[in-house]
């Protein structure tokens, strides 16, 4: 959990600026014998057995004697780094590895051989849409309209390009949040769209960091969702001029990163 | 969407069974110029546009004249493997890929270079926990008196290893809610209790393949959700002897693979 400093709108009320819990989110590397083999994005906490249990729901060790050590990497000073030192009778295919493994995160991120993989290097967008309070607040009643009966009752993930105005483009959905994001990047190519100018995405829960890079891999510079961000999609946004709303709800929604220029009546 | 038949306990009726709605869950395989790529866990539906989408997340092609076609690939017939076709300019590094590639799905599945992959072989649990109905009611209230308040609120996917009577054990939160298994599977590991015998799963959100799949990494033949699973995770759970509650509420439940054998009162 992390402290961040947003701006609140609530109908009726001035703008309000005030300090919000987020999610933390980090990547975290994982080590066998020194060898990094995937980094995971997770909530920092409980590291050593996330890195073990990573194992155990890869196949790669099964009982208690073939992990001789699990502890924090010792040339690594952000804390986002495990090492497990396994039994030299445990054989690891680390080809396989590198090629097979994956993500154990909700977040998606994995595979990934450092963490300096983790961030990828997209141009900033060159034209953030802009929107009123007014339009922000009707977002989620236009996503639940285009989503079918059975994901507004919770069983998919929605998203949608947010146009000028406020209007929204074709909704997508998908039981991966990440995925119904990709469907609409991969239209908008398809359309000879890309890169995105004076867009924004709409998403239908959370906001991990991977969404907010996947909106500026399209030149996306807002991004609304329903539920709340985490605190390193918070960071990403604000480092890459990203407007992000979140914690949208009956009459009010919070901004962690960029700005809403008026308010709402 | 998926159409399943379920068993409904509800308090004051008898158990009923019944056709119920569950998300459409199955592995698209990604193919660049005929080479696979990456194996993403989806709800079937656009899937040429979530196969270009994650080209554009990955930073690989950036306008439309550089997808020269997308299609299904002509030789697999599950509808689950599509081909993208790539204009000559564009140059991929595919050893970086296969290394780096991650996932774009919330289900976390990514990387495995081919479809096959995405089964791993454990054995089916040994000790399968039963519960009585009235204790698995019990379970959502329990798991939230184990989570932090800030969780307890939305902000983070909770899970915990559920004893014998229905006691549950300390419960573990992430981001990620296949991070929160792992820290589970990993902790059981590194106690000396793998593999799992006579435990359950609860989770306090939904429950995907891999979910299921981390469930039986471990030995655990119980799977208890609050939300709904994925068509696969159903599919996987049958297959493999394996109990999964979910749609867990006040008053009642849904029991989506193996059985639960009193009634509720």
């Amino acid at each position: 959990m992390k402290r961040v400093r947003i701006v609140r709108h609530q109908s009726g009320q001035p703008p309000r600026s005030l300090l919000d819990s987020v999610a933390g989110e980090e990547p975290l590397e994982i080590r066998v014998d020194s060898r990094p083999i995937a980094v995971v994005m997770r909530t920092p906490g409980h590291d050593e057995e996330l890195a073990v249990g990573f194992l155990v729901s890869e196949g790669l060790v099964t009982r208690r004697e073939q992990v001789r050590a699990v502890r924090p990497n010792p040339r690594n000073r952000t804390g986002n780094s495990v090492d497990v030192l396994l039994d030299p009778e445990v054989k690891i295919d680390f080809s396989r590895l590198t090629r097979h493994v994956f993500a154990s995160s909700s977040c998606g991120l994995c595979g990934a051989a450092s963490i300096s993989a983790v961030r990828r290097q997209f141009p900033a967008p060159v034209d953030r849409l802009e929107l009123t309070a007014a339009q922000v607040l009707a977002l989620p009643a236009a996503l639940r309209s285009g989503q079918t009966e059975f994901s507004s009752t919770g069983g998919l993930h929605a998203a949608a390009l947010i146009r000028s105005g406020g209007r929204l483009g074709p909704v997508r959905e998908d039981i991966g949040r990440h995925n119904a994001v990709d469907k609409l990047l991969g239209r908008a190519l398809l359309d000879g769209q890309m890169p995105l100018a004076a867009t924004g995405l709409m998403v239908s829960g959370r906001v991990s960091f991977e969404i907010v890079q996947k909106a500026l891999s399209g030149g996306i510079g807002l991004i609304v969702a329903v539920s709340a961000p985490s605190s390193l999609a918070v960071e990403f946004a604000r480092k890459n001029g990203q407007t992000l709303i979140g914690f949208l709800r009956e009459g009010r929604f919070n901004v962690y990163a960029g700005e809403v220029k008026d308010r709402l009546a």
